[in-house]
């Protein structure tokens, strides 16, 4: 069988756990990694430069964009759709009608399909949410993170002075889990929903009590919940904070009568962020190349995906095996 | 907007739990109940009879068979994909292969499009378990079903002799739960992974030693499982054990990497297990009216649905709303 061949662009931790994730695979390869410093060590070789990506463009069926949303993948989406079939994960949710409308013009242009924002929020969250507002059309959605490292968080500690390193957990409140859970319905603040828990390490002689004021009175990131400031040392850190542990809950009850709740939970406990993200975006690269081969170009999302293309398993074997 | 015009074969609790489904949507509604016994009240007239349905063909743009998977699906779906496009929720997972194939024949030559196997169990726990698979290709499921009455084993104790009514519910092993959260991935067996509890009405005179000691002997319903057997009064009966609640577990464990664990988990809480898979098949009832209108025909399944033809609202809606 001929393997499909997998483009990486980005060599972080989100492109390195794409090259783990497709190195499980028996239907994918990893072709090329594609970084902006070349040369740089990757599993079978060395990166190409990104500048050097279009001369690939016959040798790769579908690109895994690893960049950033900030910066990267509004410049390297519509880049890279104009010569490969493209798989991202962006991830700011405001800006994806915006997002998807450019991809959609490049790919219809140059016959290629690119897929945005697969991942798991946005990704599985989406597509949990979509499916149970569709089966229980009556109800109300939660969506719960963590526990969790939250990376913009954790960078908007580490901008405060004074500050040497820090890590932000997400933690939802167990009390409306359960409230929820229990089909309750309620109305929940930011506050009731999600505890933040901050581990900082202080640059020597930093004042400690103006950092946690400056945390805890932080707008939007932090004012609105309870927050907690734990001061640690670096070696702490290191030890017990070095990981990318997420995860998180979409739960949506609601009636099919005046008699009948129904509670539907999606939920994931993730050691590593990163790679599992990676693992999506993996699944995602091989529904897009079917769905390309079958002559789709523009942009998509996990919402116009049937779930059977993302195994790689024949829909004969599927329907024995799994339904 | 033109409303999708909705038939329902079959009005047992499936069936009243599809006209309740329907009557909460805005995008369609409930042309005619057809039945074997013609002229039973439904919400909006009398059933017409089930041998008249031909003459609806131009009337209803999709069929949902409310029948049993045993008796009434295997000749329903075939005759009725001859002039409809239908849903139903065929949960005989061994025949589904074989039933597709028939279904398939049919749809191929009609033109018409039929979708088998929507529900929970078959249906949504199967788009979980292919979803999670794909995701997370080095791992372990897991499926537990419960707390809920299971129809099949509360018939199996009504068939003993002296027994007057019998309700059985099934019920997940807390601690195996447990260690499958907490990615263990366990070997479980049947006995460590689901309990039978099981409530039962004897006739007046009844030996209930000889009727516990052939509930917990029966093969396969209950000689592999702690069994519990409570006999309990009519009343008792009618007032304690009147539902049909159910739900249960789809949970999936595995690793990205040596270090990286993930445990992926879909669950349910259902209080009325016929108007929840009533409600998943009017959405999929949705999403076959689309399909058929497309030019698809034949037979389909879950795993070959996009989610976003599920829902009510547009592309763009959905993108924007819940991506």
């Amino acid at each position: 069988m001929e393997k499909i061949r997998i483009g990486i662009v980005g060599y972080g931790n989100l492109g390195k756990g794409v090259e783990l994730a497709v190195n499980q695979t028996s239907d994918m390869q990893v072709i090329d990694v594609f970084t902006r410093r070349e040369g740089v060590k990757v599993a079978n070789g060395t990166a190409k430069s990104i500048d050097k990506a279009t001369e690939y463009k016959d040798k790769i069926d579908v690109m895994i964009l690893c960049g950033g949303s900030a910066n990267d993948l509004p410049v390297q989406g519509v880049k890279f759709l104009k010569d490969f079939n493209t798989v991202d994960s962006f991830d700011n949710h405001p800006d994806i009608p915006q997002y998807f409308e450019a991809m959609n013009s490049v790919g219809q242009e140059s016959g290629k399909l690119g897929i945005i924002s697969v991942g798991w929020d946005p990704g599985l969250f989406s597509m949990a949410r979509l499916l149970f507002g569709a089966v229980l059309p009556n109800g109300q959605d939660y969506t719960f993170w963590g526990k969790g490292v939250s990376q913009g968080h954790s960078n908007a500690i580490r901008a405060i002075q004074g500050v040497a390193d820090a890590k932000q957990y997400t933690i939802p409140v167990e009390q409306a889990v359960q409230r929820v859970m229990n089909g309750e319905n309620p109305q929940l603040t930011k506050r009731e929903k999600h505890i933040r828990d901050c581990y900082v390490v202080a640059k020597e002689g930093a004042d400690k009590k103006e950092i946690e004021r400056q945390i805890i009175t932080m707008p939007s990131y932090f004012a609105d919940y309870d927050t907690f400031v734990h001061f640690i040392s670096e070696e702490e850190m290191n030890k017990n904070h070095g990981g990318l542990p997420h995860g998180g809950k979409v739960i949506r009850s609601g009636n099919t009568s005046q008699d009948n709740k129904h509670v539907l939970e999606f939920g994931l406990k993730l050691d590593s962020n990163s790679e599992f993200t990676a693992s999506v975006l993996v699944a995602f690269a091989r529904a897009i190349y079917k769905l390309a081969k079958q002559g789709n170009k523009g942009c998509t999302t996990a919402f116009d995906v049937p779930l059977g293309l993302l195994s790689d398993k024949t829909p004969s074997q599927l329907r024995k095996e799994l339904l």
